[in-house]
């Protein structure tokens, strides 16, 4: 027998359409319930939601759910009604980051807090996490209660620790991995394991698709900070430069900074605590990350932790589900080239 | 047999007391549950909770499930777990609500986002949310669970709702009652109710002690609401006034409204679309309540939903639990004498 190596290839052009080709059926029906869901009596509360649900979301959580449903050859109905709990925490999560960080643009739109005022964004948000738990209950299953409670809690611990970590020029690349771990990753693969739980497939296959959501979801973070120092606003949806105006520390800060020189160091020192924050500063960071490679050496991680996400999927036979999430990888990882 | 007619005395000196001790002994059980659960490793977390959670709040909420649960002769112990989730659902609405209401004080300490910033106050009520969710996956009940996620999605939309009333004057009391009822009552409602389902009650005994905890929330944001005009912060421990300042369409404000003259009319207009603000301009607005009492008749609507409270226990035979709810609700309704 001759082993199948997936190899992470970033000179293809890798594309998230076939795990799109896969659930588009299955997304329609997730659409379904969001939109149904997300209505209230209360007209701000669909007018505020549909603006980011609608906005432009590629629904990667959702379709994470639906692509591992397929991966297990799940034939039920479940994970639709789940795969629309996890977009609303997701949702939750981002109308209270936008607050947090005083975002003004989220997918290349005004974000919600801009519009409507960071009171109601925080409302919304709290509504669209209950309204997650309601689609949870609904559901039934205590052990999908159970993964998804327990990364909502994670998620927040994440933002916290993100928040206490914002202008600490001190901080570490183990603390930064537990803060996108906690924040973005735990999410991922939540996403992921919960499609196992509705498959009633057993402990192994729920940690093999727990350990392909978090290693995704941790190189598509290590990509997204990357990002911040390689594009502009009219490619990514975010402004570019965010992260650096507001101090976060991301890896590719702090590897430029461990690896610069005193001037170099002195710089980084100035610019995450706030004293160096113009669009000159920013050139001259930018100019400094490809000096020291921070950025490629970034992108170098988050391929190492996309080929660790294909290689959780080893125990699953191949097929198109496979196929697919393998390419939604390779995708996440090559969005920087 | 002479029927038992539970007839509110506002002339009395009722207290918490008799609930107080009611309870005292399962509260330190519940205390034990909240202080072990608001830990994380993130040491912002348990600092900023216990600001909040360790600071005077009188635990109304999980009391209100110890005493159903005695009321019912509840002898095991998943109440506790179950209102120490009570309480975080609670804390983080507190949380949220300081940020969106800009306060600065609470309980007569400082809130924890002047403290501590609306980015940390959003987030660790992000955590609590959470964790009270998984404390109610822990004990594993999925009728709880759809009765408290239910209630957090009602107080959300109840918030919303309440923030897009702000500085209208044309707000109705019918509005006013499905703020309060959504914001407050919900939980206490539910509070109450989840102690019937832990004993294992029918659907009648839920109902008596959902409608119990429904009109006691809906009496003591009345006289909260009421309050505001006529203490002041040492007596109160938030701001005097603040309502008034943040334009917040209370009940005495809808009745002082109605009730005035053209000119009387012309000032709430202005009070209320922030044009009159200061200090002077509130001692005008309560006298012009005194002159229409609209405080006085906010508490007697107070009464009116405190007697229903009252005879919601009508169903329950009598004894020690059922007269320290009782007195419970005649002190909510007394508080502003």
């Amino acid at each position: 027998m001759t082993a199948t190596i997936h190899k992470l290839d970033p000179r293809g052009e890798p594309s998230l359409d076939p795990v799109m080709g896969l659930v588009a059926h299955d997304l329609n029906l997730v659409n379904a319930v969001i939109l149904d869901r997300m209505q209230s009596d209360i007209p701000l509360i669909p007018e505020l939601a549909g603006h980011l649900i609608a906005g432009g979301g590629k629904r990667l959580r959702p379709m994470l759910t639906l692509a591992s449903a397929k991966l297990l050859d799940y034939a039920g109905t479940r994970h639709h009604r789940l795969a629309a709990a996890v977009e609303f925490i997701h949702t939750a999560t981002l109308l209270h980051d936008d607050v947090v960080d005083g975002s003004d643009l989220r997918r290349g739109k005004r974000t919600a807090n801009l519009i409507w005022g960071n009171p109601a964004s925080v409302l919304v948000g709290d509504f669209l996490f209950s309204r997650s738990f309601e689609l949870m209950v609904e559901d039934g299953s205590l052990k999908v209660l159970k993964i998804l409670s327990g990364a909502s809690a994670v998620i927040a611990e994440g933002e916290v620790n993100q928040l206490t970590a914002v202008r600490r020029i001190e901080t570490s690349e183990e603390r930064y991995l537990d803060i996108i771990g906690a924040k973005t990753a735990a999410l991922f693969a939540a996403a992921c394991r919960i499609a196992a739980v509705v498959a009633e497939r057993g402990e192994e296959e729920e940690a093999a698709l727990d350990a392909y959501g978090r290693n995704l979801g941790i190189a598509f973070q290590l990509v997204d900070d990357a990002i911040d120092y390689v594009s502009d606003a009219g490619t990514m949806g975010k402004d570019a430069g965010d992260d650096f105006r507001e101090g976060k520390m991301t890896l590719p800060v702090i590897l430029a900074y461990a690896r610069g020189d005193a001037e170099q160091k002195a710089f980084w020192k100035d610019a995450v605590s706030g004293k160096r924050s113009s669009d000159e500063d920013l050139a001259h960071a930018i100019g400094l990350m490809q000096e020291t490679r921070a950025v490629d050496d970034t992108l170098a991680r988050a391929r190492h932790y996309g080929q660790r996400a294909v290689d959780a999927l080893g125990g699953f036979s191949g097929g198109a589900a496979k196929n697919a999430m393998i390419e939604a990888v390779e995708f996440a990882v090559a969005r920087a080239f």
